[in-house]
């Protein structure tokens, strides 16, 4: 079980080192991530792109490209299917971002023919290794679905399960979030939460615990869960999983925990055949880095399935 | 202009010293936080209970209660009604709650005869102070209105630019928070935060400036604005006043905050006659400590207009 980004990076050293084909590559930034994650041990990375541009990017964050097999291609949209190409046929592990806006690079992770579409909806998952808490919390969606339906939560929690049992994590806890701890039929959100709890119970949704409504402090603090009553409880301030009611209550924890709390941090897509890597331009270079970390051990994982 | 709770508790200690009166204040974590205040010259208290039961609790945690005014009433409710007319009729400067659920407390506070009624909607303000951030952020609203609409979103703006104010904030920063900072006509918040913009700057929002939507690293992060671009923003990472979509968006950031950044905080319920204290049985003691410094300051605020 990997308890912290430490632990999670000394799970990808231990396992054979994996490739990351990457979309677009001539961006600074995503450059100086996949030469740390190199240096660390963590990951390879094929870059796809405008050779000229990736050559002068590189020189000018002093980056050293003897090592990278680098495939030229100037037309952005024919970049990214290149790239992500090499991952549906297995020739890199994981498939990230660079220089293309979401939109297509979006497009071209569902492309039919060189995609990586499984037939499930996508659904994104951010991991915080937070101070005080002695696991690794799986935040979701804070990103991508921007209002759920049940059904929706029900898949997002299959996806995140998945990227939970790939970092050693069995049988996660899901708590679906809210501002309180009981249903009340005017807040759709409790009314979800309780749904999803049942149909746990009633295994139509397996491979977990789901208990909720619950307030962000009883899914991660077990004092303030012993504090206000934990009689009866599945969850008691020990959850993985945080599942949103929405997009706007998903991102904006999200980014107030990475901006007050200044918390390690990564994130992938999840529901596709091979992870993704879409990190924001603002990502602070080691929010990257720990995200190539985390796509690695899912990757290692699907590869033994 | 009050840039921390430290600067916030410096500033009650050059005002006179005002005095809360409590409700039911049979209520050991209550107690505690009202004996800080005094011991730190922050306030006085009245209180009103169950005299036998008060003496129990306060020689239970070894609070002298020598210095303090008791009003002994049994009864829940007419007790809450006898504190709250001692703020009414300014005997006391601002009410507290004891052990007392919420909802008859809100009732005391009210009540058409001895309340504090405004004929103003009421809402909810958390004050934090977050290392690395040069001001105060006035979170709102995080545990009143559940679904705010836009007329309830213009009042918890003007309820909440009074509190600035009376921290001698003039001139407020509101940001309208959402997942993404640019309009999107199937994300209501988004739309809502355009109008509160428009009527801020066609005059009819007045007393401060409005613009949203903001994501939260562009609300509070001048480097995460400069760097996604402000061209045209008023606001560069510099709000005062967080204004969230939802009280689950609002609640989960706040306790996020409280549990994952542990930050200074305090809060109080506003558009009333006289500042209320409503804080949460989990909450710390400095929390309470910290909510009683900052009606104190509001209270001296109303008491010079």
């Amino acid at each position: 079980m990997t308890k912290s980004f430490d632990e999670l990076i000394e799970k990808v050293n231990n396992c054979s080192m994996k490739t990351v084909a990457v979309a677009v590559a001539q961006d600074a930034a995503v450059l100086e991530a996949v030469a740390v994650a190199k240096e660390r041990g963590i990951a390879n990375a094929i870059l796809v792109g405008d050779e000229p541009k990736i050559k002068e990017v590189a020189a000018s964050i002093n980056m050293d490209l003897s090592d990278y097999k680098i495939i030229h291609e100037e037309d952005t949209m024919t970049a990214a299917l290149k790239a992500v190409e090499l991952v549906h046929n297995q020739k890199a592990d994981m498939y990230m971002k660079g220089l293309i806006d979401t939109k297509s690079f979006l497009k071209s992770v569902l492309d039919k023919e060189v995609g990586l579409r499984t037939g499930k909806p996508l659904s994104h998952v951010c991991v915080f290794d937070v101070e005080g808490v002695d696991k690794l919390l799986f935040l979701t969606d804070v990103a991508f679905i921007p209002y759920p339906t049940l059904e929706d939560k029900v898949n997002i929690i299959a996806n995140t399960v998945e990227i939970c049992e790939a970092c050693g994590i069995t049988n996660p806890k899901v708590a679906p979030l809210a501002a309180v701890e009981v249903v009340n039929p005017k807040m759709p959100a409790t009314v979800d939460a309780a749904e999803l709890t049942k149909m746990c119970e009633e295994g139509k949704i397996t491979g977990c615990i789901v208990d909720g409504p619950l307030s962000f402090d009883l899914a991660i603090c077990p004092e303030a869960a012993k504090h206000k009553g934990a009689e009866g409880r599945k969850i008691v301030g020990d959850a993985d999983i945080l599942l949103f009611p929405d997009i706007h209550a998903g991102n904006l924890v999200y980014k107030a925990m990475v901006h007050t709390a200044k918390l390690k941090n990564g994130n992938i897509i999840t529901g596709t055949k091979a992870p993704v890597i879409l990190t924001s331009r603002s990502d602070e270079c080691e929010v990257k880095v720990n995200s190539i970390a985390l796509a690695s051990v899912v990757a290692q994982a699907m590869s033994e399935k």
